[in-house]
């Protein structure tokens, strides 16, 4: 099959170029097929996790975990403590500022001012999640999952994903919660209370164990793709897997391992499809969810 | 300034999601800014340089170059051997195929296929291309600058956009050319010719010491990203320069180094605006000609 | 200062390599940089934390961890669950082969042989780690911090650098236990016990107050590297950062993060020393311990 | 075979860490099975070609290529105009400065001081090197090769190893020569001379078609590996090669492309042997050749 010079024109949308991605090369292609296996996944009514590393709360990508949750796109997720953590800071009003990564980080100290690459965030904002977390570890008692946890917050910020998913009931995992500052509010305000991850390998195996077609969408690596993958070591194999990464295999760490690796521990099944997008997830994962609105429209879950 | 989440929508047109990009973070704010910096040239009628590296016609983008010539969005193009070598495979009516990287090379090989990463060619392309040039070589007599074999084989080919840049006069330099089996050829056929790069050097030179705003949009380093920004050094240096990349700065080679690090060599004017995009160009460039196309137009030139 | 051409010998001295790398550039005066600065921590008898996250253990780093505490050259290890499980397959008397990534994984699956990059492990390995661990497991009762169960693996186990740090007393947290097959049997055989990251957070912060200088080693970034910078949050900062790491800052994510944005967050001092080298660990690593070796020889801890 | 753990000791030489790197993994056991290589291409007698891209003189390794000549450890070297002029810059008395990549570069510009990553260099070597040039390329006439003119330089300049490759008859091609302020100097003085590259492909196709074992080792990719590896197009491929790159397969580019690759287009033979280190060569290359020292002494060429 020919690879087809790419053809921009006027007024061409996302899912049109995401198209003809498909037939170029490179990561171009690798996205076009992402695209069309993501849509493969939903229109098998595949079960989708989506593993999430790297601070995509912070980059930007709040509403496009939102928008994947209320149109089916994902049935559960699995995140970082600091995308925990940085979702409460803007459910509560606070937000993140562009800033820049050429500065002198010395002097921002000094201003209150935290760095996550090109992004600025206050102390404040941190301030304002102690004393929310801080209210929620006093109160609960006995111990808890991490998804559960996720929950209860939930439950309390309106203008969070984490109250879709608490309504919806989807599970969004927090395998790295104790390593935040939630971790170390948890350790201070938790005395009753305890975070067992126990419970969170009890679910997961379970949703990993259902009988239908599995799938997995991996932003970043890091323990959440770790975490997923491993669920499957006690069931048959995902059917379907995307990863998007800008790590390497040629390192030996997991967060680059390509998908093929997986498959010789039957993380992967054999004869499983998937395709791997070596790119920023802040410029792939939005093309990705622009193509899935366009051709699938929304997936009931 | 807010870090914006970004939204989708049904029917987001690419332009759209650029522009959402450019208030989010890390490469897809970069590649948001890269756009506006793009469009601020046209604007400013600037004489922009489209410097490329990289197997870019192999991976579909060559309409993309016919494009930015068409519509006025380069003012000149700067690209390696291969790419010269494979738009003239193109152009002769071969193409390249959509392949793999999971093969065996050398089985590859026993059936005349050549790889480049995901994307085979058959070497009877090369023997059409050999056929071409040792007729023009041949034909040609006495010294040329590279731009002018380019021109000489737009001439000839209808269907390349070297055709277009001989007709509209657009120089399209290749100072790798002899690094290329273009450059075996002409050791072969090109008996009565010779290849002086002092000619393509002058005019470049020439080029950069207009007297209006100057921009170079950087596909990938390589010989094309320094010998574009080496002509400034008998200039005043570049206003506004894009760089799309897939290095890295901290292995201190040309093709990963900041475009900040050329305002100490004076290639880039010390007030010079610039954005790098870590980003696979085969991703990223697409996008930006969409953006182009919506919020300019075109361009007379 | 000038740059100084490396020259090399006859029966050249790693260390003495090193010491030439120091003047040169790029890395490897990083890696000189890094060499130097940890011989200067621990001639200020510095409490240093080694953070290690990817496969480092099955590529044969784990007689240099178990160097590296006897000769009082780190005080506290912080360590990834595959690190954690792959350590107890070593010292259970099974191994890492050397292998190849140029293969057929769903083949190896067939086989029961595990990849990692370029080794292989069999899955008989890991039956004898889940009888280990599920024998530990079932024994233990009540909630037990990481590094208390890393010191009860140790116990039982000679042949392993765990054994040495339970004899010194020697903190090998394992911030990521629940996240690999450890954390399966866990949940399978640990009935009556529980796994309290709490008391690690507790534990490392004490660690982090202490009044003397505090460095830290970064190998490859993750929850190790971020688990142990975030202790810092509620004391005064590291005096001392090194960091060995294949990431890129450019992509946003904390593995690649600058050591100069933790100060920013106050996990550094503004004014701390800090060096990253972006290198393979399995190549930076043990030239660093040759350099201690010869340059320091033994801190008594 | 056993992964064996890397063991460390006093006084370890940098050929006995080599021997322990080839046990292990990742890169440590690429850069061990580069070095035994290397040293079977010398065994063997073969024809050994250095190719050198990114900026390995500023960062201090002409003394290593020096070496590599004197040494007999490679038979011809193919560089990149950049590294040919800077290495003019070290002969004539100048140096290269351990700088910083964090500073402001547009106020070492007005400084008249010029970065390449964390190296500095005042422009004052520069106009020596026109001063040396100019005089040089005004007493030049009629056309020559990039490696006649290296060895024009070499006569010149005892404190280079140009003049020992001048001596010894060792060609040091520059296909890039025109790109670097050699070519602008070239355009500006050398009125009767003509820099003609087929002399170069017919010398190094000359070269590559020689009865015995042939070789290659590449630093870095860029036009030195593909002017070396096209030669082969004409002869029956190299029989081995290593290539020391921090590029990435996976982007598409020649730079990172893996040498497997390079079979495909009969560049490499089929059973050739082969072996990529992905690592900055400023560590990699003196590493090999202190194995080289120590393993295999000297070779007469």
């Amino acid at each position: 099959m020919r690879v087809e010079a790419i053809r921009t024109k006027k007024d061409m949308k996302v899912s049109e170029l995401l198209e003809a991605f498909s037939s170029s090369a490179f990561n171009a292609r690798r996205l076009g097929e992402a695209g069309k296996l993501w849509k493969k996944m939903l229109e098998e009514d595949a079960f989708i996790f989506l593993t999430v590393a790297g601070a995509m709360v912070p980059a930007g990508m709040r509403r496009i975990f939102k928008d994947l949750i209320s149109l089916g796109f994902v049935n559960s997720i699995v995140l970082t403590g600091a995308n925990f953590v940085h979702e409460i800071c803007e459910a509560l009003g606070f937000f993140h500022e562009i800033g820049s990564e050429k500065v002198n980080d010395a002097e921002l100290a000094e201003m209150d001012v935290n760095r996550i690459y090109d992004v600025f965030i206050p102390t404040s904002a941190f301030i304002a999640v102690e004393e929310f977390l801080s209210k929620l570890f006093e109160q609960l008692s006995g111990s808890f999952s991490s998804y559960e946890i996720v929950w209860e917050v939930g439950k309390r910020l309106k203008d969070s994903f984490f109250n879709l998913a608490f309504e919806k009931g989807v599970p969004v995992f927090c395998p790295t919660l104790h390593d935040s500052i939630a971790g170390l509010h948890m350790m201070i305000y938790g005395k009753k209370m305890m975070l067992d991850y126990k419970k969170d390998i009890e679910k997961i195996v379970d949703l990993c164990s259902q009988k239908r077609k599995m799938g997995i969408v991996i932003i970043g690596g890091g323990v959440p793709k770790n975490f997923t993958l491993q669920a499957m070591l006690l069931s048959v194999g995902f059917d379907y897997a995307i990863q998007i990464t800008t790590d390497s295999p040629h390192f030996g760490g997991l967060s680059g391992a390509t998908l093929e690796e997986a498959k010789s521990w039957c993380k992967l099944k054999s004869d499983a499809k998937a395709v791997t997008v070596y790119c920023d997830a802040t410029i792939a994962l939005p093309i990705l969810v622009c193509y899935l609105v366009d051709s699938v429209g929304k997936r009931e879950i």
